[in-house]
């Protein structure tokens, strides 16, 4: 259902209308009022006859004209009642603010699920509860009670209303830049953030969005929505209570590996979401974002005067993975034509005072880098703009002719100048010219420097989004029937764990490979297999009752004589026996011992807010005492399985270490997009883990097996 | 030599005076002038009668009074005649502008030399070259030619004229604090860092120094320095050219396993150095150290209005590794009686809009959180300052009445306030207040968090400051009559590195168990010693000229008979001598094979800025793959040890991972102290190896020493 009734109402009633000046019930008329709503605002509330001159109605229904939106500022308890009210005029959307809901435990939870039902069944839409409100700024329709918020192209989300603030009043203040839309989304109990998302994808006077999460009710319906909008439009996000978030701890053995916030930072960095850590950087990447054309090569030259200013962009561009190129002779001949004998014509190139009585240099050294093929984008740092105000006023002239240029050098060269200036604070007219060419200007080199890593972080997304998925499994497509048939055996045994024999079974199937092996049912058999397998084998134990094998003595490993294998399947069987004297054991397994290789880890499991996700670690001290393993939301694509192998720290251990032969990445990648096919064809498989699989210089094997299916309903 | 007659002159001389408007030589007496420096001033030019209405003498000796300081604005090249000329003079110091000196290489350095010498010579300390200049701010002894410079506690020193020129700035346009001094320090060709700081720290004008550091000549002394300097004022640096010191890789096999600037950020902390990255925080963290007392006990309550800056507050403290507990209910019921219901009393203390109609409710909160004994200091985040701008003008009067009360708890609690403030840019009367009680405001979460951070950090350093050693090594003084012959018998036979059998004695001297080990000259006597040993034993060649024993064959590992021992004796003989006919075998070392327990190294190298250092790691992938080691610079005391040991990524392989028994982290505390005490009682060392020492439950044993001495001279 469109939300266009809610953001774009043509109409507005305020249950909770006062005349008293510090009741929200007051402030946002007279805001409607001072922001010139074109549309009729309606006050309501049985025990007054008007507010600021309008009439005011007992209730929404006695209203005579037709009402998009309703601001509700009375308390929970109201609620129920007013939506039914609201429910007979045919609202179309309702803001409301009061708290008491799901935030405050299980009874706020009953209460918001009832109000959401009520509404749900009338056909109106709910902002919030909890929220600050929501902003048209375009048409005036202000339900904050926040005067002067600039008017933009940013459209901002939050989830609170201070921070709301905060960024409205730095866009007013640090900035040429405002919003569209801004929505306090509160606790999200009907409007989730991905239905705001794709409104402000397709609302034509919004460039960019900005968010302020600090949860999320449908981790995966926002992602898949994000996949298709940031492609049009950049994201920027910051995600708070990461440090909560970091002690959470998961549910299941592998989750419980790494904090769940990976998880999130990594499938909002995969959606294409620019996510930034510190809230001093939220506005500025979403003006740069919102205003400049992307770094495509991830290639940036810094254009300086003076050594620090250099040293410390370079680090700072450096350390967020950006490329300082080394200039061509070609440009650096060109530099060279105009720029005094001490400066640096290296990048970054430094002219070393060569401006001191002559800005203008900034522009034809902006010229020169700009016009560089090589050079994605341009970080200038340093003093621009404080020339006038350090040498001579007269220089301002000449700042000002040098900021048109280089502005215009965007326009022509369709790449992104950000500036850094310590005479920002003083406001000189140069650099607000920048900014009229869409320039942003940061008096902290830091910022502009993360504006930059923004620019080249969403370069390369856009250039590599072909390679990636959208989030959506299609769930069942590529189900064998044997698959399925497996699967349904176990539902019917009323089970929800897989045999080993089975998982082995189903997910060969699919092409892990997962080596030979037999289910015995006597000594004699075992030891018939072991002959037909050759070498050394393992016997394993084949009962559902038994899920932990090897504490209950139903495993034996490096067997080699037929003695050995007789007395190992005695053994198995009574312990088996007396571990369970009910167990139901379907045989043994007997498997050859697998060739020595590294032993790595492959693991899913449902993450509560954006379902399926998978694991991969090399086993041993890596996973176990390090941690260090890597996530996904699934499903991946073949980019994304190289990707989840780079990102672990101790890939090293791939490589060949201490004169090993090197694993067989590509076996590895294989393997991982073979479980993510194995999870989108049946939908019942809540977690699987192939640990260890051990990974040869060709190929590799995956010699143990887990599948635990959902509880069935 | 003190600074004295350098950083406080009450004489100065120009060198190249000049009428140039644009000349350095010009804008230097120009500020003079302008700043009021009470002392005489004298324009040097031989082709200038006069400059600014003062006399012009054509060299520094024809000048009639005394000359403390000579600024030199002329080039490199005219340096030596003119200091032959100073020194003539008496002059006491020189800042020198010029560049081209060691920084552009070969030629430059051999100049820079000169010049020093012939300086030193004459008694006169250079400032520089390649500086920007010095100030004097209080004396207007001002040689930069920069007006309005405030006047305050904080010395700076920066390696950047534009850095010095970016905190300058935002003294002035963000705080109520200045400067005392400013030294552009330049190549530190005479005068280090750690003269300057020994100066600052005598100075009863400076509460805290501040550095921008680019390279260091002398870290030793630097460290030195700062660890006396530290107790008494507190030092803030950026140090830059991080990216760059990361790639350089270091000279030994142990050293080359992780960046230096590693080494130099944990050194600089270690002696009380606050050590900030971003060179937005630089200015805030020196103003926030110099105007308040640190946070005694690393625990800190936050104030907020608004769930989005609590939160995000909250997650950057922890962060930083500084406590936010939960408030007693003492405090807690305290707050209760005056806050509102939807008030949060835990901690983060969220007013929930109850200082709409009241900002005095935070000085309130925070006398109540300010007085609470667990508490060390309190971070403010929000609004306030801009009640009065956002709900009523009336509101200013209250605010600034908080604002007094909360700057006077100040004093009374002994305990630090950091404010941010989203009104900040207004700049409110309150907030200019609480900056008069030294409480510092920002506008940026991220920059009064890292303040807060800082003063914890501080606090933590000062409370710990006993337990610390001031990096000097007093050498020799442990030294063993024995170990000295061994290393007097290594140099008499030309060697520098130590024979195995020489390096285990020398270690075991200190304490370093190695083990029992016999040198067998015979297979006869390796079987007779094996038999002594016990059990299985390793066999190692022993020769000055077979340094890389296992290459050549000369090890043999796990021998259990009479015939395995002198079939590897004979093999080890014969590989030994196929490797190097000429070799001088001294015999084969006969040692026990080692119980099986953890894996550690130890070793120790010289590093070019900081002298002797010590490393630890976790044998095997821990150190081998994912380069997990910690560095101190030596001598380390009982502490730094332990903390080595817990600064490791991969401390839980100590604590008996897959079932082993836990690793004795106390015999390695006293492992490390041992190798410590080895390295100063040495000076001859220049590197050591203790690798693998295997960590057993109780006790350790070091089974391979390896020990190179300095070149002699």
């Amino acid at each position: 259902m469109s939300l266009d009734r809610v953001l774009n109402a043509t109409s507005v009633a305020v249950v909770g209308a006062s005349r008293a000046e510090t009741k929200r019930g007051f402030q946002a008329i007279r805001t409607l009022l001072d922001e010139k709503f074109e549309g009729p605002i309606y006050p309501v509330n049985p025990k007054e006859q008007s507010v600021l001159g309008l009439r005011c109605y007992p209730k929404v229904s006695d209203i005579e004209g037709p009402v998009d939106l309703v601001l509700i500022t009375t308390s929970a308890q109201t609620l129920p009642e007013i939506l039914l009210d609201c429910g007979n005029k045919g609202v179309g959307g309702a803001v409301v603010i009061a708290g008491g809901f799901g935030e405050i435990g299980e009874e706020g939870r009953r209460l918001e699920a009832e109000v959401v039902e009520a509404a749900g069944n009338r056909g109106i839409r709910i902002v919030g509860p909890n929220t600050s409100g929501m902003i048209n700024v375009k048409s005036g329709l202000n339900l904050v009670g926040l005067h002067q918020v600039p008017r933009g192209d940013i459209a901002l989300m939050s989830q609170s209303g201070n921070m709301a603030l905060t960024l409205i009043t730095e866009a007013s203040v640090k900035s040429r830049k405002g919003f569209s839309y801004y929505v306090g989304v509160g606790n999200e109990a009907d409007i989730r953030f991905h239905e705001y998302l794709e409104f402000f994808q397709r609302d034509p006077g919004t460039r960019a969005i900005l968010m302020y999460v600090e949860g999320m009710r449908d981790g995966r319906s926002f992602l898949q929505q994000a996949y298709k909008t940031s492609r049009k439009k950049p994201i920027v996000m910051l995600k708070s209570g990461r440090s909560a978030t970091g002690q959470r701890s998961a549910g299941s053995h592998t989750g419980a590996l790494a904090g769940m916030s990976e998880v999130a930072r990594t499938a909002f960095r995969r959606a294409g979401i620019v996510v930034v850590e510190k809230s001093d950087e939220l506005f500025p990447v979403a003006e740069t974002l919102s205003s400049l054309p992307p770094v495509k090569n991830n290639r940036v030259a810094i254009l300086a005067d003076g050594g620090g200013h250099a040293t410390i962009a370079a680090d700072l561009l450096s350390e967020s993975g950006v490329e300082i190129p080394p200039l061509s002779e070609k440009t650096r001949t060109k530099l060279r034509e105009f720029l005094p004998a001490a400066a640096s014509v290296c990048n970054p190139v430094d002219v070393a005072g060569g401006a001191d009585a002559d800005p203008e240099i900034f522009a034809r050294c902006a010229r020169v880098l700009m016009h560089d093929g090589q050079i994605g984008g341009l970080l200038i740092v340093g003093l621009f703009g404080g020339y006038s105000i350090r040498f001579a006023e007269s220089l301002a002239f000449v700042e000002e002719d040098a900021a048109h240029q280089m502005g215009k050098l965007v326009a022509e060269c369709k790449k992104p100048i950000v500036a850094h200036s310590l005479y920002n604070h003083a406001r000189p007219h140069s650099l607000d010219l920048l900014r009229y060419y869409q320039i942003p200007v940061y008096d902290s080199l830091e910022i502009a420097g993360r504006c930059v890593g923004a620019l080249a972080e969403y370069g390369i997304y856009l250039h590599s989004y072909q390679a990636k998925t959208n989030f959506v499994f299609d769930w069942g497509h590529k189900a064998k029937p044997r698959g399925n048939e497996i699967i349904k055996v176990v539902r019917q045994e009323g089970r929800t764990v897989l045999l080993e024999t089975e998982a082995r079974e189903l997910v060969g199937l699919h092409g892990v490979p997962v080596g030979p092996g037999a289910l015995a049912h006597t000594a004699g058999e075992a030891v018939e297999a072991a002959a037909s397998l050759g070498g050394e084998v393992a016997l394993k134990i084949v009962s559902p009752q038994i899920l932990h094998k090897s504490e209950a003595g139903g495993v034996r490993l490096g067997l080699k004589t037929s003695e050995e294998i007789s007395r190992a399947f005695s053994e198995i069987t009574e312990n088996a026996c007396r571990h369970d004297p009910g167990a139901d054991i379907r045989g043994i397994l007997v498997m050859p011992m697998a060739a020595s290789g590294v032993e790595v880890i492959v693991g899913t499991k449902v993450d509560d807010q954006f379902g399926s996700v998978i694991l991969f670690g090399v086993g041993g001290i890596a996973v176990e005492v390090l941690r260090d393993v890597s996530f996904r939301v699934l499903p991946i694509t073949p980019r994304s399985a190289k990707r989840m192998i780079e990102d672990i720290r101790s890939i090293r251990l791939l490589d060949g270490f201490r004169g090993r032969p090197p694993a067989d990445r590509e076996a590895i990648r294989k393997l991982l997009l073979c479980v993510s096919e194995i999870v989108e064809s049946y939908p019942d498989i809540r977690e699987m883990d192939l640990n260890p699989v051990i990974v040869h210089e060709k190929g590799l094997v995956a010699v143990d097996a887990r599948i635990v299916l959902k509880e069935s309903k």
